[in-house]
Formats: C-alpha cells, structure tokens, sequence
C-alpha cells in the first residue's frame, strides 16, 4: 500500500501544475491558452467558489440593466476549464444593448421576471423569444443579439459561456464609445451623420 | 444594393448547413461532433429555447433530489454549440450522489438555498464548498464530485456544461446498478462483499 | 514489396472515408464538423481547386464593392480542413461595411489598390491601418472590422479564414434586413426611430 | 541555394519556440496548454526518449500491481504533442483498481499475460473482456475502468493516452485517502459507516 | 429510486447516440469528424477490442518489416475517440522507410529487440535515438521519420498515435509508387532521372 | 451610462491579457500555445500589419524561387489566432520543391503567373492541377505537395495556413541538408549512395 501512496504522490508532487485545473496568476503574462497556473500546493478550495454574483448589480444607469461578470479576470479558478458565467439584471424597462461575445456561445436561464431576447444569424434572420421564469435560450457563438426585460418587474438571467474568456462586444460601445471617426462610422454603417454624432457625445466618443 | 442582397442570399441559401447553427435531428445516427442538422428552412426561434426545466424535477425519492438536463437529447438547438445546462432541485436532506461528466466541465449557480458541493482531484485533495444563494462553483472535468442540500429548505442550482453532451456517470448506478459481477466489483473497489450485495439490491444490480 | 502495396491500399481501400481530406457532399445534411465526404473513388485534383474568385465581383452596387467567397458552399474540397479563402473588390469610393465573421480570424493581402481596415476590440478600442500593395493585415475572430478603398482607383484583396465556414454577419443586413421590429432594434441599439425606419427601407427591412 | 539555407534558418532561428515540438521545462509555472518550452537550442534527442518504463513496477503491494506513467512530468519531451504513455505490471492476483482518467481516452495492448479489464459507460452498461497477449482494448474518456490479471503468471500491459497529462482518480484513494468526512462519504455515496471507516483506516484516510 | 432509474435512463435512451462513444459505420459516408455511430444497443463489449495485433505481421518482404494497423477502419471502436495503435515487426535487417502521419503524434514502446528510430525537425534537425526493450519514444505530427532494426534478431514495437485516423504517407510509395511523372518528381525533389526511373520501376508507378 | 462605462472597463483593465488577442512577446519562452502575450497596453493598429510581403523574395537562387512567410516569428500579431501567410515568388523555372507543413493546411491564391501545383494523399494519389491568375487550390494538412511556375514569366502566389506556426518540412533539406548519416538514408528510402552523396554535397549535408 505504502507503494501506491508513493506512486500516486509522484506523479504530481514534482509538478506545478495539476493535471485537472489551473488556478489563474492573473499578474504575469498570459498567452492564448490563459494564464500562468498557480501552484497547486496554493490552492484551496475558496479558489473554485466566485461569490460576486449574489449581489444584485447597479441598475441605475441608462439601460436600467447591469452585467455583472465571473469570466477569469474575476474568477481565476475558471483558466484553462473553458466556461464562465455572469448574471443580468434587468429593472423594468431595462435592456441589455445589442452586442456579441467573439469567443463563446451564451445559454441564458431566467431566475424571476420576464425577458424577451433574441440574436440574429449570418443569414440575417433573427430570432426572437419571450422567456419566462425558467426557461433557458441559447445564443450561438459570435452573434449579434439582445435581452430586455418584458415584464414591469425585475428581472434577473443567469448565463453561461463555453470558454473562460467570452469577451464582449456591445455594439454601441464599439461604434460610438471610442475615438472611430465620424467618417468612417458612417462609411461603414450607413448611418446619418446627426445619428453618430449624437450617440458619440451619449457614449464618450471623439473623432 | 440588390447585388448585395443577392450575394448574401448566395452564401447560404443553397445549403442545408447553417453557418452559426445546427439544430439536431435526433433520430438519424449521430456522429463524432453530434447530430445532423436540420435544414435551417425549417428552424425556428423556438428551435433555440427549452421550457423543460422551468417546472421543479421531482424529489419524492431516495436521494431527495432531482436533475432535469437540457443536453442535446433534450434541447436539439444545442447540438454543436459546445454547451448544455441543467437543474437540480435539492428536497431537504437531498444529495445528488457522488458522479462525474466524462466529457465537460460543470460551473454551479445556487438560484435560492444552501449547498455544500465538493470535487476531488485527481491528487485525491477534495475541494469542499458550502455555497448561498448566487454563489458560483465549478467542477473541473471528468472529477468526481457531488452536491448535498447544506440548510433545512429546498435548494435549487442551475449548472451549465462545455459540451451539449457533457455524459454523466453515478457512481453508485455505475458500480451496483448493473450487471457488473460482485466478485469483480469487490475486486477493484476493496468494497466488502456484504456491502456490495446491499447495494446492489437496492440499485436493481445482478451478478 | 507485393506486400507493402498490399498493406498500404488495405489501408484505404475498404474506407468510404479518405484519411487525408473530405469532399463534401453538399447535398445532404451537414453536422456539426462539416458535410459527409464523397467517397474518395469519386474525387479528383479538380476538388481541390477553386476558379471563382478569378472573374472580379460586381462592384455596380451602393457600396461599389463585392465579396466573391470561397467558403465549403463554393468550394467543396475545403470541408473538414479548417480554411477558406474570399476576394474583395472595391471600386473607387467602395466599403465592405462593419461586418464580423463569427467563426473565424480573417487575414488580408492586399493584390493592389490602397484600403483602410480597422477592427474594434472587446475593449472598446479601435486599430485602423491604411494598406498598400503587399501588406497583410489581421482580423481577430469575431469582431467588428470593415475595409474601405483609400485611394482613387480600385483595390483587389484576398482573404483568407481559419474555418471552411467563417459565417458573414454585415451590421446593417443584420439590423435592418429583416423583420426585427424597429422598436427592439432602436431599444437595443439607442439608434433613433427615424434612422433605424430609413435604412429599413434602404435594406429591405419589415417591422 | 545560400539563400534557401539562409531562408529556412531565417524561419526558425530568432524563436524560443520549435515549431514541431516544445520540451517541457518543468520547474516554472504551468499554464493550460501545458509547460514552457526548453530552448531548441538545448534540445537533443535524449530529450524525446524515455527510459523509465523499461524496468517492472514493484509489484510488492496490497494491490500486486503497479502502474508507471511517462506523462509529461516524467517524459518532459511530450509537452504539447498530445500523447502520453504508461506500463501496468500485474503479479498473479494484481488488479489496477476502479479508476478514471479525467481528460484522455486509454488504449491498453497485452505485451504478455492475461488480463480481463472493463469499462462502464454513461449509461451504466459494463463494457468487459478477457485480453490475451497482442489483444488491444480501448476505454473511452472519463469513464471508470479497471484491469485485472486473469491468468496464474505475471502481465504486463502498455497503455497510450491521447493527452501529455490524462490525470489519474483512483476511486479508492478519491473517497477514502484523503480528510473526506465519512460523513459527507456515505451521504454521498451510500456506503455504511463500517465500510467507509475501514477503508479510511487501510488508506490513510481522515475525517 | 425508481424515479432516478428512470431519469438515468430517460436521459440517454432515446438517442441513436451514446454520450461516451460512438462505434463506427464503416460502411456509410464519413464526414470530418468520422463516420456515422452504431445504435448503442447494438454495440458490445467485443466492439471495444481489437484481435489483430496478435499475429505477427509478415515480413517476407523487401524492407523485412510489417505494419499492422489498428485504425478506425480496422477497430470501428475507437471512431471518435482520439486514439489509435498499430505493431510494427521488424525482421533483422527490417526497417520502416522513411514516413510522415499527417494527422498525429506517435509514440513507440519497443516490446522486444533493438531498433534505432529518428525524425526530422522543420528546422531539419535530425533526431535519432537506439532503442532497447521497454524504451519509448516519441515522434511529433507530420514530420519524417523512420524505424529500422538495429539487432541482429526480431524486433516488435507497438506504437500509439493521438487520432483514429493518423494517415501514412511513406515518402518513396508517394514519390515513386504513383503516375506522378518522372519530370515532376525529379523537378521537386532534384533526384536524378535514373534514380527516380529504377524507384518508379521497383515500386510499381508509372508516368 | 458612467456605470456601463466603469463595467466595461473593469471586464479587462485589470488584466494583462486581452480577451480578443495576444500579440507575441517573442523574446521569452514559448508553450505548446504560442508566446506570452504583450499587454494590451503596449499594443498598437500597426501590430496588426506586416509589411514584409510588399517586397518580390530574392529568386536568384537555384531553385529560381523564394517563400517569404509571414508567421507568428515575424509577425506577432499572430499569436494565438489560428492563421498565417507567405508569399511564393517563382521566377520562370522556379520550383517549390516537395514540402510539407506539419501543422497546417494551406490554401494558394495566383497572383499573377502560372503554377503547377499538386499534393500527394495518403493513399499515394497525386492530385496535380495548373493554375492560373485568381485560382485558388488546397493542400491538405501534412502531406507532400510542390508548385512549380509553369509559364515563361514570374508568377506570384500568396498562401495561408490555418495555424501561425504551420512548420514548413522541405524534402530535400530534411534529408540530404544535415548530420543524417548516408547510410540511415538510404535505408530508409531506397536512394543510391551515390545520389545520396551528390545531394548532401549540394545541400551541405554531412555524414
């Protein structure tokens, strides 16, 4: 028995890096696989716990909705796993803009409340439902698409990502929240120059 | 304009394969990667939804507890997605049972009650958590891990996979729930025969 | 030696499934790694060449560009080997409006001509180049990126994608070709009421 | 031709990095694609060999088998290339117990001896067969299996993996070596509290 | 208990696909991933082992060696799961030509008898070690490599490769045993007219 | 709208590491991923370009041709991303002799010129096809493939690869342009001493 014991502690003893999860240092370098792991012989249990979604977020802001995320840059027990998740709070009227997340597909799940949501595919056909409590909706990777909240009470969603890294890319931010020129926005997207200018001095935007 | 609109017609319409999606139809054989596609004419935005774990599983059993999964065989619109979810409802007193995803790593939400949720790795350090409402846990792939209702009331988590196929092997249904005979269980578990026996008695194994 | 060829073609021969490639059969149903493979009896070095992208797109359009894919549709030899190839023409004045490819990184060589290219990041933050005959430039996957003609005369690129199916999803086909209302698009979008109808009507949009 | 010879040093000389391969250097921090890589420069052909299996586990223990792994740990040349390697030594009476490789599939190949060796699938279904020498068995990823010697003499088997790093859970030493509470062990797992304290004491458990 | 046997079973019965595998269809289209899945109720414990390693192969031949695969298309069994073997016999004198696997890494573990074994780096740094019983070693995807017996007595080596479908492409059956035509070949590979033409002549091609 | 702002920021201020991108730090060690990341902060649009394949390669060498790549060791901004490029120069004459890129497919567009370009399977099948202006062709991952100008005037090709560290194997190199000893090659391809001689000659090969 004292053999086995020996074996099995070989294996990993001499390693810093455990054969089954790799807690982030979120400090050095990281490269397209994540980021540096931390010694397993630091690691304790509270690094695969993330407690920063049991508070509602601020919804008082302009879209009355907030996304509170728990992506590796939050929980650095997730490198390497390929999944993350987030919570939506939606107040009543409150929308989560339109936007894409370029390295992961989403599947929501409605905690309480009521919430219409819906991407829009590469052939261009969107696709649009109403959820209720419990209900679950899937959102394929790199879409465009939306949720907002179809009841007049609070609502909240719980979604996944299939990687530790979804990124975000909320489309009013990208176009009008940086300094993109006016120009440019409009050569690209059609939209008026008024329409750009407006949603730049809205969301910070120069150029 | 209506060159564009003609060329983005091009790229897809003359295909039964969707570029972002690929809605399964279950009955044909599957393959590696999942299920055929339905063809995207006949997809629909409820294609994308699952209404399936809105009710509460079932706990009027042995273990208290219930998982409802909404895998690929549940929800065809996750079929090449990379994703899947599930609910486990937690009577008092329930536990879901010492098991593993072979193929996904799983990240927990508690939507209301207390859990004490745990895995072990495969340097046999267990990791043991008890969690509240809107904590977050995950459980590194392929890991032996369980969940136990850790407060006097009904608990519910929401988890989600990366795999809409993420398998799930119960350790008690793997060992005593077939036909696998005593005499080899006993052997590669240092189980007791009695214990075995009994076991298997209650699960509906033989041999 | 009677031998080794015998063992070399049993290899093969008994296989409708070529170890190296698979040529879709676009006909039947895709799954989620691509199309079912013609048996590689019926294949020839024509699978593997492509002489679409030879004749310039029409460019006589409202963006005075054209994008000629080679993607699996077209050119059935790429399924299953993870690559594809595109032109882009742009006439004077010609955009390739903000688009995004939700399934691959892009990269560009520009054949001749002057072209301006930016992508936005998940931070907001925009990389714009002006690309002479010969430069390369790179699209990360998933994020809003366009290409506009820079100089007087007209421009040739070819890009190429890490995915047989990269998918396509122009901004203003997607918000304003379809039937999402305009009432979801201008709450999730902040664009006015006026702009979103007028480019529906530009676009062919309903709702 | 100078310029070729200089060309192809040109591609490769200014890295850190081998485009074929990446030694691992063991000492620093990990990440999840695996280890940093050794400098080419320092790389020789030693380094893609591995000694360690030529000589027989010490079978001098309660289980009469022994299991040496040339994971990347011990086989450092196997960082990033996707395969990992193992010998099981079986005495007369030896079984490798019920264990689980979390993140590869197994094939196991009878170098002499007789072996019965099993598998159990998501399903539930036991998977076994009696293996002779030359005979090969495959055990899917995640899934519980086990090897027995089935014959009165010495076998010996090597097993592949599809990972540098499989992971090893062996049931026993995951619920019973470590400070599990029995406890939340037979409330997990349905095991009487005599038999979980039994094994606790034999492992070196606690709690 | 009743109501998780039938949650345990509802969750995988109605499925022409197993979670854990997939047993190939040799017979219908394969498509990027493999080849279609057998029913899982018509898969068995034979359908995960493989006999045909047990013979030697037959090396009455010009390079006095034999390869004898266990791919996906000789053991159904390993469709989809990432993994493959196959036994090289090497006669005195024997040697496995020069050769590439354009899908996968292998490692070899020499059974009985003396074989030196090399590759080629993309750096074109030869890498070439002699191996003893027991002795592994590892060759990185797709570059050259090669096996020739280096003791004066049989030599049995089982290799293992990180895909069911690595490919073989032995450089002088690729050169020389096909219609690519001589002025071709000698134009791409500088050998001289009457090298190619006796190579041709011995190896059965034409052109 | 400051809350959305302070959201936004927080997701990726805090990290070294975007979510879209990893533009290589070449200096430090790599991984079986790639390089370290450089911080975002320190990345600008221009690491998006290279200008390295404006300028013809130098064909005046004896094979009247030049690769000139554009791969993760010169232009960083590929790390991570999946994808790379070259330019293929052939002068009239001009050969790209037999190669293969470990780790990519590759697909080759005519820039102007005429090639003969052909790759053999695994199966021994040559597929070769000539190619003119604004043709594309496909070259499967890992096999043996060449192109040759096959017009009386220079011809221009630009390729891509689905990888940034596709690897590049050219034949002749590999055997004859290092310490590989004449007698293992001959061997291992049949070759006669004296063309093997005459070669390492030519290509600087020793032993």
């Amino acid at each position: 028995m004292l053999h086995i014991l020996f074996l099995v502690a070989l294996l990993f003893s001499s390693s810093s890096h455990a054969a089954d999860f790799c807690v982030a240092k979120l400090r050095g370098a990281g490269n397209p696989s994540g980021y540096a792991c931390r010694s397993p012989a630091n690691v304790t249990a509270d690094d695969f716990v993330f407690k920063g979604l049991a508070a509602a977020g601020n919804t008082t802001n302009i879209i009355s909705a907030a996304v509170t995320p728990a992506f590796v840059q939050q929980f650095p027990g997730l490198n390497g796993l390929g999944i993350s998740t987030a919570r939506l709070d939606l107040a009543p009227g409150g929308v989560v803009p339109m936007h894409t997340h370029p390295a992961a597909t989403e599947i929501l799940y409605v905690v309480y409340g009521k919430i219409t949501a819906g991407f829009i595919s590469s052939a261009n056909t969107p696709y649009v439902n109403t959820l209720k409590t419990g209900e679950v909706m899937v959102f394929p990777q790199g879409l465009l698409h939306f949720q907002i909240n179809a009841g007049g009470k609070p609502a909240l969603a719980i979604v996944s990502f299939n990687s530790p890294e979804p990124g975000l890319q909320i489309l009013d931010f990208a176009l009008f929240g940086n300094s993109l020129s006016s120009a440019l926005i409009e050569k690209t997207t059609f939209l008026d120059d008024a329409q750009v200018k407006k949603l730049k001095s809205v969301l910070g935007g120069t150029g």
